[in-house]
């Protein structure tokens, strides 16, 4: 009898629960007995939350509703599991609960942070002579994780952000060339660019596209910008421009910060960014008169399952599945991982990368050769790396006009 | 030889190119000859700035495209035309474009501040023995034109809200019960609460609904605001707030106002409105330790295309066709108009109203029967009114992975 228990952790993405409902079903099929899930990460481990996952997927009808939920169905954590030569007292008490459980396989999906977690434990359980093996599964509307083509959570994000500001372009043209409309958008992304790129991809023969891009990858002259915006002004009255939350000035500050202070941090170190776009539409409104507005895109855009990618769905289902197997397979310390074979037609094959050590803690940015710094634009590499993520449709199950989500009661 | 012309006013809906394509079949069926648009409504007109509806929808392709096309085709105004005895030359101008086209019939899709350019139009025709007849079709996601049951755009638009509360309510609660965390979304609608009322849609079986609902109708005690957040977080630590954007203090003051001055006017007199949710949050942040979280839907939700209702759509489409026949009666001063016959089965039936003096600058607000202000929560009346018009899906056109429109070169 083998028992499993899966986890999530770090932001939630539009298709995570996709990836546990692929890993539930992969268990089950491979023979596990009991597949728990934990409750907020290892925080819920901890004080022994846990869930027998049977109570809530055993109905194929719960499974495809869950796919379609956003957010993590067994919610999350922002949890940084220290050392254990500093606080050891962790990693007993989750042995102790793993062993309680008779659990001898975890599963834990997550961005760079929970990576760091598995590697954590994975070396602990070595280090100790435990029976326990420790999987990462990757997840992140970021995108940044290395080693990896691309993260599930990404395609779905992209295409919300593709789709939206294609609408935000059309709204900032309706008052037409008297009155200058400045919109500026403000994307999810730390340090790396890749979701406010995903901006490019509105552009085509039904939509003009965004005026500039600014990516967290390049220094932010401030003056430089405003100049910008006046000449984009002077072509066309009808604005839209794409900024990053984790921009920085050319002295190294968060643009976010020149009008915010006490910027709080999560237990990762990590500063909660948010007001950029409305400070940049400051000072542009401090120094001309056109109507600027900030509009930042917040949590919608990771929790926007409506429009989710179905190619993007269908590759978290297939981590799940493959981060199960690896469990199966006695494999620790290892992180699920997708690799691109061709782009045209779009062909990827499941792996895994055995060093854990070389994914945790590591962001991947946009390689400075894709991006076109003279004209706040994107190159077209990059806009091919990203279109096919963003591909097919998931049909949603609505009902009474609303998609209808699954909840743990 | 018949001519008409149409133009859009006022702010964007995601159906308003729906009632511009059945205005335009309906026209060309009829046998009007020319169907020209005017860009930028009737400032466009006061330039000369027409153009030939065939030239862009004479093919069913576009002419699908233009209904899932966001924001005004042919671009809007916010122009306010005074009284002809204070600046005649607009009056003069206009109609000698109208005379110049040989245009004898005026079709304005707009809201309550373009129902006054109508019913200017229509009076200063008949006092001059002008052949020209003048209609209004309404549209507007704020939903507050009297007499009408309900306006196009609002379906829509509503149906937008609930589905993404409901994502942001699952959001919320992924980092469960140890930190409380309160979201609080600001939504459209400046005297009138009818789309934060649409929030309370999101909750059934599958979603637990927004904790509490504050309309610009009932006066918002900032203490007791306080409290009700308060008392909330006591019984359960993810809360998710909706809130008007143009709802008040006791004292009479915009909520928004409190943190920010100079706040700009157009030229009907409104107040741009937007910060209410900033502001909230701040005064929460402030009084507790709260994760707070403002979250304004700004135009996104005025421009949610790729999720309209098929309700809103089909109705914005049959208000269109109406406008254009009762234009070829040579009807005139007249708004087309929506009479809910049945609510289950939904049955609905198109008519106008004779008296534009009665609809126009006049603001339909919740009736307060319709409110639960003791629970800042709606009724069931309320609820039962909205479901109807978000019932649907619109088929989109996808290309890439993106929804199409269809647009101006």
């Amino acid at each position: 009898m083998r028992n499993i228990i899966i986890g999530q952790s770090g932001g939630p993405t539009p298709v995570i629960n996709a990836t546990l409902a692929g890993a539930y079903q992969e268990a089950k099929k491979l023979g596990y007995d009991k597949v728990y899930g934990m409750i907020n990460g290892i925080k819920g481990l901890l004080r022994e939350d846990i869930i027998d996952l049977d109570d809530y997927l055993s109905t194929k009808e719960n499974l495809e509703l869950l796919k379609r939920t956003p957010s993590s169905f067994l919610q999350s954590c922002r949890y940084k599991l220290g050392s254990y030569l500093d606080n050891e007292e962790d990693y007993i008490n989750i042995f102790k609960v793993l062993d309680k459980y008779s659990i001898d396989s975890f599963i834990y999906i997550g961005g760079n942070d929970s990576m760091d977690t598995v590697e954590s434990l994975s070396d602990y359980a070595m280090l100790k002579h435990k029976k326990q093996n420790f999987i990462g599964i990757p997840k992140t509307i970021d995108n940044d994780l290395p080693i990896i083509d691309h993260c599930p959570g990404f395609g779905s994000t992209a295409k919300y952000i593709a789709t939206t500001i294609r609408e935000i372009i059309r709204d900032n043209t309706a008052y037409g060339v008297t009155n200058p409309t400045v919109a500026i958008v403000e994307i999810m992304g730390r340090h790396a660019g890749w979701l406010t790129a995903a901006s490019a991809l509105a552009k085509d023969d039904s939509c003009e596209g965004v005026d500039a891009i600014y990516l967290p990858e390049v220094p932010l002259d401030i003056d430089k910008f405003v100049e910008d915006v006046k000449r984009i002004v002077k072509e066309k009255a009808a604005v839209v421009i794409a900024v990053s939350e984790g921009i920085k000035t050319t002295t190294g500050q968060f643009v976010c910060e020149l009008s915010r202070n006490n910027i709080k941090e999560d237990s990762f170190g990590h500063k909660e960014l948010s007001g950029c776009a409305e400070t940049l539409a400051n000072i542009i409104s401090e120094k001309t008169n056109y109507k600027v507005r900030p509009i930042a895109l917040s949590t919608l855009q990771r929790s926007c399952s409506h429009i989710a990618s179905l190619t993007d769905m269908k590759e978290a289902e297939k981590v799940g599945k493959k981060g199960a197997k690896l469990a199966y397979d006695n494999e620790t310390g290892k992180m699920v991982i997708i690799k691109r074979i061709s782009n045209n037609p779009y062909k990827v094959k499941y792996g895994y990368w055995d060093d854990i050590h070389q994914i945790a803690n590591i962001e991947k940015k946009i390689p400075l050769e894709w991006i076109d710094t003279e004209n706040n634009q994107v190159k077209q590499e990059l806009i091919d790396y990203i279109r096919p993520l963003i591909q097919g449709e998931v049909k949603q199950i609505y009902k009474d006009g609303i998609p209808q989500h699954l909840i743990r009661k």
